[in-house]
C-alpha cells in the first residue's frame, strides 16, 4: 500500500509549548494576500495563460534545488531532461517523473521535500507520496488535474491570492508580455528591471546587447554617455509599466564609482572587445553605483545579491548553460563594499536599497548593522539555498537584535517554480509565527506585539519596502 | 488606556522544562555585586555627583543604539538632538523624547527594549510603556525622580550593588575625577589606559597628543624612545590610579613588531605629518605588540576588539563626530594576527590577553582554540551588538565546548548608559542560568556543578580575571 | 563522601517533547557495529596487543584535547608529561593522573569530559567523579583494570564492536603493524594513506622522506617523474593492504595543478633545498590536484581537511613537537579553491572526495552547496573541535537543508583516543537522534523515514561513502 501524503496542520510550528501559540499567530497571517516582489516567474506565462504541460516539465525539469539534488546522488543531467543547449533532450517527461519520484527519500529534511509536499497536497490534490511504484500514478492524475482551467496561471495566481507577482526582466527586454498581461490584470504582474547582462562588459554577446539595448532606448550607445542614457530610459520605460524595482546579482557587492574618463575609456575598451577582466569587474563595480544614483532619482528599490560564483563547473555550463544548480557561494563582504554607496545615498530620502546574501557569516556581524542605522536600507528576506525552516530562523535569531524587525521587508519569495510559491510564504509565516511565539513565551516580547508584528512581516513591510 | 509596563520575572529566561532550573540559578545569582570593569561611563559622573537632568539626555541622546535605531526608520539626527561638531543644537528635549516615545514599537525584539523596560521598571519605577500618547507624563514623572537624592549617581552605585566600575580613559588623561572619586569611595572607580589616540599616528591631531602625552610624562616625545617611555610612565600613572586593564580598539589585531628602527623612522615620519597610511597601520600593530610587552611587565591585563570599520559615513562623522552609530563591523582574523605576540607572551605567566569580537564566525573558529590553550588569553563577553539574549546564548553555544567556561571573563557590561548596567548584569545571568539549566536537562552537567559554574560566570570569573 | 559517576541513560538527548522519541531512535541505533573509517590510532597498538599501561599515559599524556585544557588554565606543560623532543619527561604517571584529577572542573560542558565520563562508566567501571581525592584510588583501579585481558586493544575491538578500523599512515610506511595484523584478523584495521609530509617540499627533512619514498616504491625519486611513479605505487601498495581512503591536511584547500615543467622545476629546486616558500605551497596545490587524478584511477576515497595553522606557538613546537594542542583554525575557502579539481573529477563516475572543516561559515556557504551538487562530494562528519553535542547540532542544521542527509557521510570518528571511540560513535547516534526527534515533531520528517536516517548516519553512509 502506497505511503500517504499528508502534510500536518502544525507543520514547521514549533514543538513543545511554544506551538499553540505559534498557531495561533500562523492563524491571523494565513489568509493574508501575497506580495511576490522578487519573483523570477516568466511573465508570458500570465500572458498567454496555456495550460502547464506535465508534472516533469512543471515540477522537475525548471527546478535546480530539485534537479541539483538528483545530480549529486549520481542520476545524469540527461536523465533529469536538462535541456541541452544544442536542443537535444533525450529524456521523456514520464521516464523523467520516474526518475524524481524513486529518489523521493534524498529530499529528507530539505525545503524541497516541503515546498513539494505542500504543493502535492493543497494545490494538486495529491494523497500519495511519491516513489517507484506511485509514479505512474501520480504522473497521470496531475497530468489531468494541470488540463482543468482552474489550473491556469492566471487561475492560480486568484486561488494563490497573489496580490502582485513581480518578474524579472533584462534591461534589453521589450515587456511585451507585461504589456499584454496589464491590459487584463492592471498592476498584477509587474516587471523588474534587472542590468546584470548589460553592465558586466566582458561577458560573451555583451556588445549585441549594448547595441540592443540603444535600440530601445532609441539612443546611441556606441558612446558610455549614450550608454547611461539608455539605461536611464529604459529604466523609464519598466517604471511605466509598473516596476517597482532593480535586481542586481554581482559577485561582488563593490560598489565603486570610477572617474568619468576611467568609465568612457573601459567602456571603449569593451565595445571593441578589448577589456581586461579587472576593468571589467571594476566597471561593473562603478554600474552598481550609477544604478544608485538612478535609484535615488526614480525611485526603484534596489535590490542587491552577491557572493555567488556562477556556473562553477566549465562542463555543466558549455552543455546545458547557466541557471543549472552548480552556482556555489563565496564569502560576502558588505561593509567596505557599499560604503561609496551608502556614504552617497544612504541617508538620502526616496532611496531604497534591499540586501539579500547567502553568507550567513554578514547577517549580524555587517548587514543588521548597517540596516540598523542607514534609512535606506533594509535586509531582504534569507536568500535561495536560505528560505528554508532552519535558514529562516537563523536570519531572524541573527539579525532581530540589532535590526529589530522594521528594517526588514518582511517575506520575499524568490522563485522560478510558481507553484511553489503559496508554500513558500506559507512556510515564512509559519516559521516566524513560531519564532514570535518564543519571543513570547521568554517574556521578551508581549503577545499582541507579536500580533502586529506577525502581520507586518507576512504583508506591511513588503507592501511599504516595494510599493511605497 | 496606556499599556502596561510590567518586566515579566521570568523574562529571558528559556520557556518549557528548563525554565523551572534556570530561575532556581538565577535566583542564586541575582544578589551577587556586580564587577563593571569594561565600563565606559565618565569618571566626572562620580566625581561631581551631579544629577541628571532629563530622560532625553540621560536615556536617548547619549545611547546610540537607540538613536541609531530611530535613525534607521527615518528620525533625522538633528531631532534627536546628536550634538552636533559646531555646538549647535535644536531639539529640546522633550521633543526628543516624543521622538523615541512614539517609535518604541521600533525597538521589539531588541536588547535596547528589553534594557529599558528593566530600567524604567525598576530603576525608575515606571508603570506605563511610552508611546506617543504616554511621552510627556513620562517625561514629567521620569525628571522628577532625576531631581531626587537616591537617583544621584553614587547613590545609585549602591543601589545597583556596584563593587568596582571602570571607565576608559585616555593615555592623555590627567585622571582628576578619578582622584576626587577615590577620596570618597576608595577602590570603587577605576580607570583602564586606552592608548588608542596615541598609537594611532595618521589621525588628525596626533601630533598634539603626542606633545600632551609628554607633557603629561615629563619626557620627551619628540623621539620615539621618548614616546615609549611617556607611554611606560602613564602606565605607572593609571596603575597608580587604581587602574587594572588597558583598551585597544584597533581595526586589525595585527600585532607585529617593527625593527626598533623603523619604528623610529615611522614615528619621526609621523612628526613631520608625512607618515603614510600603511606605515601608520603597520606602527599601530607594532605599538600592539609593545603594549603587550608591557602588560607583561606591568601586569594590566590587555583588552582587545578589533574589527570595526569606525565612521561609516563621511557626511555623519564631520557633522556630528564619532560615536554615532555608524561604526560597522568587518571580518576579523585573530589566528595569524595574534601569533607573534603569543609566541612571544602567550605562556609568559602574569601576562593577561582578554579578547572580544563583533565578527562571530571568530568564536569556534579561533577564539575557542586560542583560549582553550593558551593560559594567558581570556575571551570577553559577547561584545557591542552581541550582548543581547541571543547574542550571548550562541556565544556559550560556539565557546564552551572548546574553550569551557574557565577560559572566558564571566560577564563584562560595556555600555556608556550608566542606568542600563544593572539590566545588562541581571540578563546576562538569566542567559547564562538557560543555559546551565539546558546543560543540566540533557543530562551534559551535574545539577551542582551548574550552580557553581553560574557564580563563576556572574562574579568569580571577572574577579580572578580582572583583579586578581 | 565522593561525588558518583553515573553517566544518565538519556544523556545527551534532547529535553522536552522530542525526548521520548529521540530516545526510541537511540535505541535503534545503538547496538550497530562501528565504522572507524577515519582514525589516527596506532595499527602497532593492533599488532602487539599489549595492555595499555597506566591512565595517565592512556588518558591524559596523549590526548591533546585534555592537555590543552589543562595548559590553558596555567598547568605547565612538563607537569603533564608531555615529552620533550630531547627525550626528557619529569613528571611521574601518577603526578600527572593527580593534576588532571584536581582540575577535572575545567572540563564541564565540554566534549572531553563527556567522552571520558563515558569512558569510565562504561568501559572501565569506574563510579566516582574524579577529583584531588579521588585520583588515587582512581589510578589504582583504572591500572588495575587495564592489566586484565579484556583490556587489551584487540579484545577492546570487539568489546566495542568495532568492525572496520582505518589508521592513518605516512606514505613512508612500510605497513609493516598492518601485516601482522591483517594476518590475524583480515580487514578489521585498515591503512589509510597519508601524503601530507612528502608533497610539502619545504618542511625539514623532505629530501629524506623523498629518498625514501622511492626506496620503498623501488623507482628513482630524484625525478619528478620518478616521484609520482612512486607515490602511484605507494597507494597501490596501501590498496593491497586493505586501504579505502587518502587523508590530506592542507592550509589552504586550493588544489590547482601547475604546467608539468614547473612543477618538474620546483621538485629540483626542491631536491637542492632552494625552493622558495610560495613554490612549496603552489606544489603542494599541483599535488592536491593529482592526488584527486590518481584516486580517480585507484578509486581511494579523497578525505580532504584544509584550514589550520599547525604548531600556532615556535617555542612550544621546539621543544615538545607538533600536535600538542596549539594547532589554531583558521578561515577556510573551498569554492574557489576546489574549483579546478571538480570541473576536472567532479563529475567522474568512482571519484569520492570528503570534506571536513573546522571553519564552520564554510558549511552553508560552500560546503552544503557543493556536496548538493556534485556527485564525487560527501561531507565529513564534524572535524576536530566540532564532534561535539552543539557542533554536531550545528552541522546537521547548517548543512541538511541543502545537502540533505545522503551527501553526508554519517559519523567518522576522528581519534587517537581509542577507549573514547564508543563514546564518540554513541554521543553522535544520540544528537542525531534527537536532530531527527526534533524534525518529526515539528512535522517535517515522517517518523518511519526518521528511524531510516537514523541507521543511514549510524552506520549505512559510512559503508557506502568508504567501503563501497
Amino acid at each position: 500500500m502506497p505511503k500517504a501524503l499528508q502534510p500536518h496542520p502544525d507543520r514547521a510550528l514549533p514543538a513543545g509549548e511554544a506551538r499553540e501559540l505559534a498557531r495561533r499567530i500562523h492563524q491571523s497571517t494565513r489568509a493574508l494576500p501575497l506580495l511576490c516582489l522578487h519573483g523570477h516567474v516568466d511573465a508570458t506565462l500570465f500572458a498567454t495563460d496555456e495550460p502547464f504541460g506535465n508534472p516533469a516539465d512543471l515540477l522537475v525539469v525548471p527546478d535546480h534545488y530539485v534537479t541539483r539534488m538528483l545530480i549529486s546522488q549520481g542520476v545524469p543531467p540527461d536523465r533529469l531532461g536538462l535541456p541541452r543547449r544544442d536542443g537535444t533532450r533525450t529524456a521523456e517527461p514520464r521516464e523523467i517523473w520516474r526518475e524524481f519520484c524513486s529518489h523521493w527519500h534524498l529530499f529528507r529534511g530539505t525545503p524541497s521535500r516541503y515546498w513539494l509536499e505542500h504543493e502535492f497536497a493543497e494545490v494538486l490534490g495529491v494523497t500519495v507520496a511519491p516513489s517507484a511504484e506511485t509514479a505512474d500514478t501520480l504522473y497521470d492524475e496531475i497530468s489531468a488535474r494541470l488540463a482543468e482551467p482552474q489550473f491556469r496561471p492566471r487561475a492560480l495566481l486568484d486561488q494563490f491570492n497573489i496580490e502582485v507577482i513581480s518578474t524579472t526582466d533584462a534591461a534589453t527586454d521589450d515587456l511585451a508580455p507585461h504589456a499584454k498581461v496589464a491590459a487584463d490584470l492592471p498592476g498584477r504582474v509587474i516587471p523588474t528591471f534587472r542590468p546584470d547582462a548589460v553592465v558586466h562588459v566582458d561577458r560573451p554577446g555583451w556588445s549585441d546587447l549594448a547595441r540592443q539595448l540603444g535600440e530601445l532606448a532609441g539612443t546611441d550607445t556606441t558612446s558610455y554617455a549614450g550608454y547611461l542614457q539608455a539605461l536611464r530610459q529604459r529604466r523609464q520605460a519598466f517604471v511605466a509599466a509598473g516596476a517597482r524595482a532593480t535586481d542586481h546579482g554581482h559577485l561582488s557587492a563593490a560598489a565603486v564609482p570610477l572617474h568619468g574618463a576611467t568609465a568612457e575609456r573601459i567602456y571603449a575598451d569593451a565595445l571593441r572587445a578589448e577589456v581586461s577582466a579587472d576593468d571589467a569587474a571594476a566597471f561593473a563595480g562603478h554600474m552598481l553605483f550609477q544604478m544608485a544614483a538612478m535609484s535615488a532619482e526614480d525611485g526603484l528599490v534596489m535590490q542587491l545579491h552577491p557572493g555567488v560564483l556562477r556556473d562553477h563547473h566549465a562542463g555543466i555550463y558549455s552543455t546545458y548553460g547557466p541557471d543549472q544548480g552548480h552556482d556555489i557561494p563565496v564569502a560576502a563582504e558588505f561593509t567596505r563594499s557599499l560604503r561609496p554607496v551608502l556614504e552617497r545615498f544612504g541617508h538620502v530620502d526616496g532611496f531604497r536599497m534591499v540586501l539579500f546574501t547567502v553568507d550567513e557569516t554578514t547577517y549580524s556581524r555587517e548587514l543588521a548593522p548597517l540596516a540598523g542605522v542607514y534609512p535606506s536600507v533594509r535586509l531582504g528576506a534569507p536568500w535561495w539555498f536560505l528560505d528554508s525552516p532552519g535558514g529562516m530562523r537563523r536570519f531572524r535569531d541573527l539579525v532581530t537584535e540589532t535590526a529589530g524587525f522594521y528594517n526588514t521587508t518582511g517575506f520575499v519569495d524568490d522563485t522560478r517554480a510558481f507553484l511553489s510559491i503559496p508554500a513558500r510564504h506559507d512556510l515564512a509565516r509559519r516559521i516566524d509565527a513560531g519564532y514570535l511565539a518564543n519571543l513570547v513565551l521568554e517574556h521578551r516580547l508581549d503577545e499582541d506585539d507579536a500580533f502586529e508584528v506577525a502581520q507586518d512581516l507576512a504583508y506591511n513591510l513588503a507592501r511599504t519596502t516595494y510599493l511605497g
